[in-house]
């Protein structure tokens, strides 16, 4: 029996597409299967309860008596209020539950979440329009600020929440209101006579209306997803328009240029990574859905310089990018402080379905890395390990005044991180009409749905605390497709075993994957072996901050020091070219792997501010912990980008 | 002929306070002296264009027609407008062009500062208030806002002008004016009944009264200072009243708390450095005016915590301070970024006002080694070579973006720092009943006037370039009395002799300067020997991204790379242990000193971002020049704190 490499690298007809299973397709266990049963048992609850205490209830049920505002307008002179994006709020936690009850059977969740769409169904007016802002605190306004003021892209939640808990539960009440209120929206907008030419300020509702399109097979659903992606940017530009519409001028615009929005020029045009982080990844999510969908290489050279650029200059070790509080987004090149890093963890799960999204047109390693790289590092550590607790801004560095919160005053990041935990399986698992792709390891099974009948995977690993995976062909019957593995692009030394006998790797490996075309027989096993050695990562030049300094990594996790494992002045600490690391397993931390390494301490005894002494050294234990899991047990100091001497 | 310490340390009694000489008793050379030419020649001109070719002339000249608002409000919610401001910069310009004329006789610069005083008169109200955006853009609202519009900070600019011009000229119109100005403010300010219980947002006032009093021998002016300083943060906080007249609350303070503008609890309670940072230095010269005033001990708790507070946990290596431009000021200790460094040139100004106030008290180095490190550093590098050009924020490092103004939206720094420098003369020396210190070192004469006469020093150096100082006493009788020479702080080893005897300097030094006690006898010459190697400075562990780096000094000058010296990536450059340093004389830029190193440059060859391959490194040159002449050729970056490997 032979093994060969495919002939073509990436696919480029639409049949050999790669789409994600659905949920209940993959069983997780391993690394994610605790974390997903704590967003099931606690966090889906934990979501629901602190957005009605917030009082989003009080503004979406129309049967209660209306709140007005409630939370001051931002900065105090701005138009937006965070209470304009409360139905997104809800909508990704109504997904986040979703994706727990598939998970685990809650009735009581499932009856706070039938509630809340019973309100929802309250609300939605006559014409199918449903936004609680503009049906409750400002009746009127509807439509008069796509700029600034979140309306579609709450649409989008929503669409994307009714999606998900109508393929868990079977009920079709969210999806049904949101296809209405979709149509709706397809008779606003769009370039007929009478229509509005506009888009959303934040794109979300592109992708979702994809996901909508696909669940309710409406290709009405698609064409408009197809014609914000392409209104996008155009002269004469809407916001300008808009802008005079309301008395104001284009140039109030708080943030100044259309590049926070990415509608600076028509999306084919654009080459770089500009704007508001979570706004860009959205974007490009939608962008690649709709090259998907309709076949469009059109939409190909943007999306691929645009990810070049992110990767090539602007993303963080840890797999986030948006270095700015200011636009919480990109600034300049190679801009990427550590302790004052932005990251935010929204920018980060976006930029998992981002990458998932490119990965549509077949296995690229290229976008896979990048993928995992954010989910294992700063997407995940967004989510503290009792799943009660959250990060929104994430910095490489801290003093200490880091933490998680209980809840923020934009809870955007809450939902959006539990939603892409609790879903975690789909993005593991890609299935075209001949072959499979396994993008993520974890352990699992996987019934995966080919044109001929079901493959059943077995994934066996402890993956990413080891580098062991075993893969078993499981079912009654022997099928021939193309199994794609990746090879993780951060691995020096994989090996791989099909029933024993090795495999040439290099022979089989095409953009990073081993491509394995055969028959596969049930009982099949595929050993691949993927060396973990610590490795110590230097950064480009044009990051000034990060020179005489390296990151510790081992397989896909970032690991940094805190104060816990190390004393206080974490910056007193050097590697040097003779350190040695060890790996323990350890327990604690939801259980992970610890890094111990010999190096220096340099002794903190100076009084003064500055002095020209060199300060004294001594030997010192320096253990790092995965960044994922930092700021778990106590608050203190966090690094990092560690110091190291010599070459 | 005995040399002996005296008995006290600090003088304790206000018979020993040490005063500056006024400015035509300095003449000043050697390193300042050209940059004081190029003032008076330049800048002077320069700084009074700018202010006209901006309107502020336009605002303040009753004869024009009413311009109104033309620069809008900030961030366009806030009730601010730099054209608040601007009878200030019009005040420090003034100032500026008093001190050139002490320089430099120009009938053309004093008939134009004649005119601007001309039309100050003009629009001088009959009870005497004077403020041209009162008067003429918001008339009606005056003293109704003293926390955030400026008011008697503009009233303080103007005073320290009109004591200025009044002393440089002999012309007192703008001196009248403006003490009948500071009678109309005490009239309206103050305990007693119908009077306003406030103070101004930005401190200034305080320390242009005991100015005016001085000048004009006015104890109503020095009381009205000492009310300023007591009254600010008592309860109930005239803030919080204020807002509610004006039918807000304090709750919209921009600034969340009174901390930025030093008025959270009454001064004597304070003991931190907090808030914007001009405020604050401003404040504490204020406090120290009004302690050496009236003998008045209470305040200098607070100012010696301050100043304690300041110094060991929150000055730049370059003497500036108030990282964080959100504030303009402070955020918590130890935090010194380099390349966001706000570190404005107005604080660096302030933090010399206030050092030389705190040497009021008598000779002590350790005011006086701040007010040198500032000087030279972060406030001088604030005026370019040529004098048109102007530093407002002062980054550590810089990726060649960061670029000196022709001018700034709010243009205080330039006249601010150029004020500084013109009357750098009255910074050098200090005079108390019984004798004289020698604050600064630089090429000068100083004519000083003791109380049984005048004693002429002349002092021969090429300070800071050298440390060589040669001092002789002039004159014509022989007097007695007790000369304190400052022993720099950054000096490791110094020597003195008097007429080519040696003096056991540990045993005559107090408080960082030698007290050299005796007859002294026309002709006799001191001279003191500073040795001035390299040295280079580590900093505190708790500013963890200077860690693994050094700051070059030679002298009172800090030293930073250039790109057009040492090309582009300063960051790849590398110091080790055995890294010599070279110093040589150079005419460029000004004449200065450069440092040669030899060191390392790691290959930046990356083309990915990141990379487990560590750089390869190869022999190479740094080349360092003086942080206060950088971006005085061409644009590019720029670096501080330099890297170094080993102990």
């Amino acid at each position: 029996m032979t093994t060969s490499a495919p002939s073509a690298a990436r696919a480029t007809d639409a049949k050999a597409q790669y789409r994600p299973p659905s949920l209940n397709q993959v069983s997780v266990g391993g690394f994610f299967g605790p974390r997903i049963d704590t967003i099931a048992s606690v966090t889906a609850h934990t979501l629901l309860d602190r957005c009605i205490e917030a009082g989003m209830l009080d503004q979406i049920d129309p049967d209660r008596p209306n709140p007005g505002l409630r939370i001051p307008y931002q900065n105090g002179n701005s138009t937006v209020t965070t209470q304009m994006f409360w139905d997104s709020d809800f909508g990704k936690s109504i997904e986040t539950a979703a994706y727990a009850l598939y998970r685990k059977r809650d009735p009581e969740l499932e009856a706070r979440v039938d509630a809340i769409i019973d309100a929802y169904g309250r609300l939605q007016a006559d014409d199918g329009y449903l936004n609680s802002w503009y049906l409750r605190i400002e009746p009127g306004k509807r439509w008069t600020n796509l700029r600034d003021c979140h309306e579609l892209y709450d649409a989008g939640h929503l669409m994307e929440a009714a999606v998900a808990y109508y393929q868990a539960t079977g009920k079709r009440k969210l999806l049904d209101i949101m296809a209405r209120y979709a149509d709706h929206i397809a008779d606003v907008f769009g370039p007929g006579e009478g229509q509005k030419r506009g888009y959303c300020g934040h794109p979300e509702v592109e992708l979702a209306l994809v996901r909508l399109a696909r669940a309710t097979g409406r290709q009405r659903f698609l064409d408009l997803a197809r014609y914000f992606v392409d209104e996008r940017g155009r002269q004469p530009h809407y916001y300008d328009q808009e802008a005079y519409a309301r008395s104001g001028t284009p140039a109030d615009f708080h943030f100044a240029t259309y590049e926070y929005n990415q509608s600076h020029v028509p999306v084919r045009e654009q080459r770089t990574v500009v704007g508001h982080a979570v706004r860009a990844a959205y974007l490009y999510s939608g962008m690649a859905d709709v090259a998907t969908e309709f076949g469009d290489r059109s939409l190909v050279p943007a999306l691929e310089a645009i990810w070049s650029h992110l990767t090539d200059r602007n993303l963080y070790i840890t797999g986030g990018f948006g270095p700015s509080a200011h636009n919480e987004g990109l600034t300049f090149d190679y801009d990427l402080p550590n302790a004052t890093a932005y990251q935010e963890t929204c920018a980060s799960v976006a930029l998992v379905f981002w990458a998932a999204r490119m990965l549509g047109l077949g296995p690229d390693a290229r976008y896979a890395d990048v993928m995992e790289q954010a989910l294992y590092n700063s997407a995940l550590t967004g989510l503290s390990l009792d799943g009660t607790r959250f990060f929104y801004d994430n910095p490489l560095e801290s003093r200490g005044q880091h933490n998680r919160w209980t809840w923020h005053r934009c809870p955007c990041c809450p939902p959006n991180i539990s939603r892409l935990v609790a879903s975690i399986g789909t993005y593991m698992y890609a299935v075209a009409e001949t072959g499979i792709a396994v993008h993520l390891y974890c352990d699992s099974v996987a019934d995966l749905q080919m044109k001929d009948g079901t493959v059943r995977l077995r994934q066996q690993t402890r993956y990413p605390d080891d580098g062991h995976i075993a893969l078993t062909v499981e079912g009654e019957v022997a099928r021939s497709f193309d199994l794609a593995l990746r090879i993780p692009g951060w691995c020096g030394s994989a090996s791989l075993k099909i029933n024993g006998a090795a495999v040439d790797l290099p022979s089989v490996t095409v953009d990073g994957y081993a491509r394995l075309s055969r028959t596969w027989t049930p009982g099949d096993v595929i050993e691949l072996d993927l060396a973990m050695p610590v490795e110590t990562v230097f950064t480009h030049p044009s990051v000034g901050a990060n020179q005489g300094r390296v990151a510790l990594m081992r397989g896909p996790l970032v690991y940094c020091l805190e104060q816990v494992d190390n004393g206080a002045e974490l910056n007193s600490l050097v590697l040097t070219t003779t350190s040695q690391f060890r790996c323990d397993r350890t327990d604690d931390l939801g259980g992970t792997v610890v890094i111990t390494a010999d190096g220096l301490r340099e002794q903190g005894k100076l009084t003064s501010l500055y002095s020209s002494q060199a300060p004294a050294r001594e030997p010192a234990t320096i253990r790092a912990i995965p960044y994922h899991v930092w700021d778990n047990r106590q608050s203190g100091e966090m690094l990092v980008w560690l110091r190291r001497e010599g070459q």
